[in-house]
């Protein structure tokens, strides 16, 4: 009997051991299976610029998956329904008036753009006159024309012009076209953030050529597509991405339509049209 | 004393169960940590076409490396020694004469396309009279024009007329000049596997858009590039591949190279001159 206990007590100890140990592994490897975390050099992105251009709204990938490619992004919503702003892990949604509202996880979006933000570089962005010679000073620091970076712009914005897109209904009409019905405001001396991405310029067809900025206010209460802007004084931190994953998932797969066709000016236009901040720019407040 | 000696029992075994979960967590930790395993239905690409149609024939990553991406796929090696076939989770390299040898895991490669290959569809290939002919069936049993599919064609084939190139030494000329030396050679009556990928056609610049084949005989003693062939009895395989990731690393800073130059028509030329399985083609033996 004096022996017995003893080794009872033990097998029970080992099998709860072997019970612990066994969900430790599973744990790791569920965390870590059909969907592994993902390189921190990654850029992802959800689908081809050009979907999104031909009227494909219809979200594939919910905001909670969308966190396990990164914790800095941007992009947009299921039904084109405004901009969103990836940051610090949590994703905000920047209404078509500029509102900004933290989203749940169920929600989706049809196209965005996502990296773990690891800071590589650094540069002071004070007194930079327009967002064209914000691109021109980060051109100066990242250096690497045929890479990838994702940046963020911490300041203080004298000027900030956006804009947000209205929720879209089917049948979707092109981005060129639902854009110029798009609200734009102004914002004068205004604390946030600039979440933005460089690519090169190769990646016509697929994602925005340069550099493609979103803002999202200090105060979380404000945010959206960034058209122009005077930094007052800044911070910017950058982060080259040595590897470009694109999630596709029949994203592409648009019945009739030309992905392959050149909306190269279209995309200019939509997602670039500059010089904003200067006054007398017609359509702006 | 009896209290205590199988205390000190228990403690031992908890010891070593400790350690062996953790070593156990550890091993699936480093199997899934700095470089997870990678999504089953990813097309993986080492580098841009562009670098190399550019003479970026460098590698940068090695075979082994290489398979933990997938194992069927194509390529070269470094400094442009031979074709690379990636057949069942091996390495295969057709030197400038169609020699195969099984590589060890250090080689690099600067260009190489590879997935995990699962099989979403099968098609019989008998009586395909050129490559065209099997791009135009592959088309039809695959049916979707803006995806990515990784494909294998087992079969006896009556002609197959395949390349390699030679061993390049720097400075590095392009590859449309390095293809006019390339050794061109017939073989009939074999048998064996092309291992191919389509790609949608908006993805020029960064891989072959359309379809792009290469050949590892049965015995695994020749295999290239594959011109054309005609394809006696065969049966296709296909998956379709989900998403599409580019590992850059670098590879496309070409300093003082346009890599986003159209080089379509040169593209066309050094992978796809098709139509050499008809007799009487000049520099077919």
């Amino acid at each position: 009997m004096f022996g017995a206990v003893p080794r009872l007590n033990v097998e029970k100890i080992m099998r709860r051991f072997r019970l612990a140990s066994l969900s430790l592994v599973g744990l790791v490897l569920s965390s870590c299976g059909a969907k592994p975390p993902v390189d921190r050099e990654r850029l992802t992105q959800i689908s081809v610029i050009n979907a999104l251009m031909l009227g494909r709204y219809e979200g594939g990938v919910s905001s909670r998956e969308l966190l396990r490619y990164g914790d800095l992004g941007l992009g947009t919503f299921d039904h084109l329904d405004g901009e969103m702003i990836i940051f610090d892990g949590k994703v905000y949604q920047a209404k078509s008036d500029g509102q900004i509202r933290e989203v749940d996880g169920a929600l989706k979006t049809p196209f965005a753009v996502v990296t773990p933000f690891d800071v590589d570089g650094t540069v002071t962005c004070d007194g930079v006159k327009s967002l064209d010679e914000l691109d021109s000073r980060m051109d100066r620091a990242t250096g690497l024309e045929n890479s990838f970076y994702a940046i963020r712009v911490d300041g203080r914005f004298s000027t900030l012009v956006m804009r947000s897109v209205p929720r879209q209904e089917p049948p979707y009409e092109p981005l060129a076209e639902v854009t110029k019905r798009q609200s734009v405001w102004t914002k004068h001396d205004v604390s946030g953030t600039l979440v933005g991405f460089r690519c090169p310029k190769w990646v016509t067809g697929l994602n925005v050529p340069g550099y493609h900025w979103h803002f999202l206010s200090d105060d979380r209460k404000f945010g959206g597509h960034v058209m122009d802007c005077v930094v007052e004084s800044g911070k910017a931190q950058f982060d080259l991405c040595q590897s470009w994953l694109i999630e596709l998932d029949n994203s592409a797969e648009l019945k009739g339509k030309d992905l392959g066709k050149d909306l190269e000016k279209e995309l200019e236009r939509v997602e670039r049209p500059r010089g904003a901040a200067q006054p007398g720019t017609p359509g702006v407040e």
